[in-house]
């Protein structure tokens, strides 16, 4: 069976001519995006169908799935979103129960609050050091499961590894689950290269998760919002999965996304190891060469296992990671993915061109040096800003009590409460702070004074708190400015 | 504000080093999609963010918006289908109440899945002969909404144009709703270009629609899945909208669809008469040239008045549409959009190219001519092709009776029942007939003995008879073949 990306440029090559959907008639000439709109057509005769998969496009899922050993794969074009709504909506009834991390991703919410689903969550762990997740052993989700009623909880839904590259032990969580008779989620979006070279961690899929979630865009090289979902063994009933990926996908999915997925999955069969000895090289690099400087390092492989992040922290209370990752984007032209509290975070990958590691590392090991010359004065470019006193694992490990399911109370008619009188009100919306991206309260839980004070003293020091509505244009605003936060209305 | 895609070639072009995601770090120089790979990039600085627009995305979308004039515009990246599910599940509580026409998009029923929300119906109204469905005046939904308690429904659904190309009174429907307090959304995926000469029919965002839902790709040059939702007036809570487009849609969207859509914007404000009035004289010169025509004609502009569809009809019983489709398509190399029963559907735009338009021509008079040679003889190749009795409009006009929401009885245990007995039983799936993609049965309804005469004579007739889930690797299996369905398991 040829590959998708080929007969797509074949057919481009024929005379074959379109009296059919895209508008654009593979007709456009004019910009580089041309290569794509000379492969993007629809479901023509020879091209199969996404939601409905027994020719070309069945072929290449099957070609991916061979690389990572499930029993299915499936491509996705609307990202791990998609793959993670599916899961949790095919993996639970609808009013059931789901045990998770409280830390999951917004689509795991939204997945919940569509299909009605109460959350009970794993006790929060955190690697202080950082102020980021950890990862989770067996014995925790084997605690949490005992100390919920038996038979309530139809799956458990797993984050590994994060988005900081902390993983868990889903060998151990599948055994935990298998024996309870309930099924494992695994959001693996950030862990698609797992596997490929023995010095990677396992995936989750040979660790026998029974519902993986790939992303392929974010450290293989496919285009952004590709994603696989991976299902293997008997828990999940495969009618609901694929019953729910149509229902979570367009009806007109891009020929272009599927292209660059099994151009992807072609990349890593032919050279997987190749890239994967590339990316711990780099890393290696980076780990090495940054060992000498004073004031900035990079978390160890021991602590983050996933050798794509390089979480590269302050040894200092002289900058805030916002202001690393501000000089290294507008001094030294690198653009980052993202900054913590006292870290910035660099995703690296096997097509990351060596030039670029040596000048990260260049970069870094030059603001050390500035850095070391400034260090017991403030200057204010390199200067210190105060930061809040951070509890989160205190907080986390008391969750605010619930009254109502998330569905219940996003529904409900909501008014706008000064922080300080919210004590005992139900919340309407879900408050978060970033990073790392926890909910301080969801939907449906009820405001306690010990939460109301935290949520102060973020604010005082101007924190990253959103609510998941914050913005002018949304009617359900959060006035987080004027401290007011949005409640269920009382009747 | 400059545009989004000169924004990605400037990124591209410049010593900005990539340390986030997509993974292949915009260098793959490989396949004739690396111009798509140049500009897919993750929400950077100065990239903004598709759920939480404020810069460059936002700006785009009012220009987008400038073209059809709506309150706000909204880019969409997974396709028509997450514009209907946001819309309805924006204006219609959970539990709620729609009215629509049963021929509506498949993402419709999923929104009504997803949201618990019952379905009162429109009457089917049928053009028979085409066995398309027909659109609907003002008094038509009037006359529904006055049989139905009043205030209980909260939202009326219309496709308009239809898949054919037939327009609903889409003015005087808004007005209707309006005088009740409900608003009116118009899935008017294949009807993007609307509006853009004074000889096309008016955009339903003209029509003073509340929620409108265009797909770009269909009949204007945006990429495959990229579509817009436009949303007017007081009735539509705005922030409710935003939460469900966060919600359908990936929290990783892809930057390529977006300039794409940026870029088709762009296109129709520079060129949009032009490519409107280019695509009249194809339509003209379809209509013309084929009126010499015996036995193939083109639908005229005053029975389907989209002119971007050619519904190219046989008047005779020696060939079915399928027939012609395929002529058309292993001789004459020209790939048509779909096979009806008894005609063929080609999608034209401005961005044909006049010889395509000719090839077509030549193609049908040839076959016309052919079939004059042969009219009364059975060749084989164009020959007859006996078809079931057709009675759609009025099995249709007796839906079955309801005894379950979609919402429960999709999500209830099932059982294979054999089609002869299942007179009386809750049906658990969706059982479609296409074209024109009528679902005759949806979850929750009883099978009753004429529907079942009907299915069993559909089945006789080899005539595309679909559950949606009828696939092999799926467990929820419809055996059509065997006369088997599923329904809601008995206790």
């Amino acid at each position: 069976m040829p590959e998708l990306y080929s007969e797509l440029e074949r057919l481009a090559g024929s005379d074959m001519y379109p009296f059919h959907m895209p508008g654009h008639k593979r007709n456009l000439e004019s910009t580089p995006l041309k290569g794509a709109f000379r492969c993007d057509i629809t479901e023509i005769d020879g091209f199969d169908n996404l939601h409905d998969e027994n020719g070309i496009i069945l072929e290449a899922e099957k070609r991916a799935n061979m690389l990572y050993g499930a029993d299915e794969t499936f491509f996705l074009v609307n990202g791990s979103t998609c793959g993670v709504c599916s899961a949790v909506s095919a993996s639970v009834p609808a009013g059931g129960r789901i045990l998770a991390a409280r830390g999951s991703h917004k689509s795991f919410y939204h997945a919940a609050y569509l299909r009605q689903i109460d959350i009970e969550y794993l006790p929060v762990k955190m690697i202080d050091k950082y102020g980021i997740y950890d990862g989770y052993t067996s014995e925790d989700v084997e605690k949490a499961l005992e100390r919920i009623e038996k038979g309530s909880v139809s799956a458990v839904f797993i984050t590994s590894p994060t988005y900081e590259g902390r993983c868990s032990d889903i060998e151990g969580i599948a055994k935990v689950c298998h024996r309870a008779g309930i099924a494992l989620i695994v959001d693996a979006a950030h862990g698609a290269h797992f596997g490929f070279d023995e010095r990677l961690p396992k995936s989750a899929v040979q660790c026998g998760a029974d519902l993986v979630i790939h992303s392929v865009h974010k450290t293989l090289p496919s285009m952004t919002q590709t994603a696989l979902l991976h299902v293997q063994g008997e828990l999940i009933d495969r009618g609901r999965l694929k019953r729910f990926l149509r229902i979570y996908q367009s009806s007109s999915p891009s020929y272009v996304l599927m292209a660059s997925i099994d151009l992807c999955m072609k990349e890593m069969g032919e050279h997987g190891k190749e890239f994967a000895q590339k990316l711990i090289r780099y890393r290696k690099m980076l780990e090495d060469d940054l060992s000498g400087s004073r004031k900035i390092r990079v978390a160890p492989l021991n602590e983050l296992e996933d050798p794509a992040k390089a979480l590269i922290y302050l040894q200092t209370q002289y900058m805030t990671g916002q202001q690393l990752y501000d000089i290294l984007r507008e001094e030294y032209h690198l653009q980052l993915e993202m900054a913590g509290e006292r870290y910035v975070l660099a995703i690296i990958s096997g097509w990351d061109l060596e030039n670029g590691i040596v000048r990260l590392i260049k970069a870094v090991l030059d603001i050390d040096k500035r850095m070391n010359l400034y260090s017991h004065e403030d200057d204010g470019k390199l200067g210190a800003k105060e930061t809040a006193p951070r509890n989160i694992s205190d907080i986390e490990n008391a969750l605010p009590k619930t009254a109502m399911k998330i569905s219940e109370a996003w529904d409900e008619e909501k008014e706008a409460v000064s922080l300080p009188e919210a004590e005992g009100r139900i919340s309407g919306e879900f408050i978060t702070l970033y990073p790392p991206g926890i909910p301080l309260i969801v939907p449906g839980e009820i405001f306690d004074r010990k939460l109301i004070d935290e949520i102060g003293k973020y604010l005082d020091y101007g924190m990253n708190l959103q609510g998941v509505l914050t913005e002018e244009r949304s009617g359900e605003k959060v006035i987080i400015n004027g401290r007011e936060i949005l409640c269920v209305r009382q009747r």
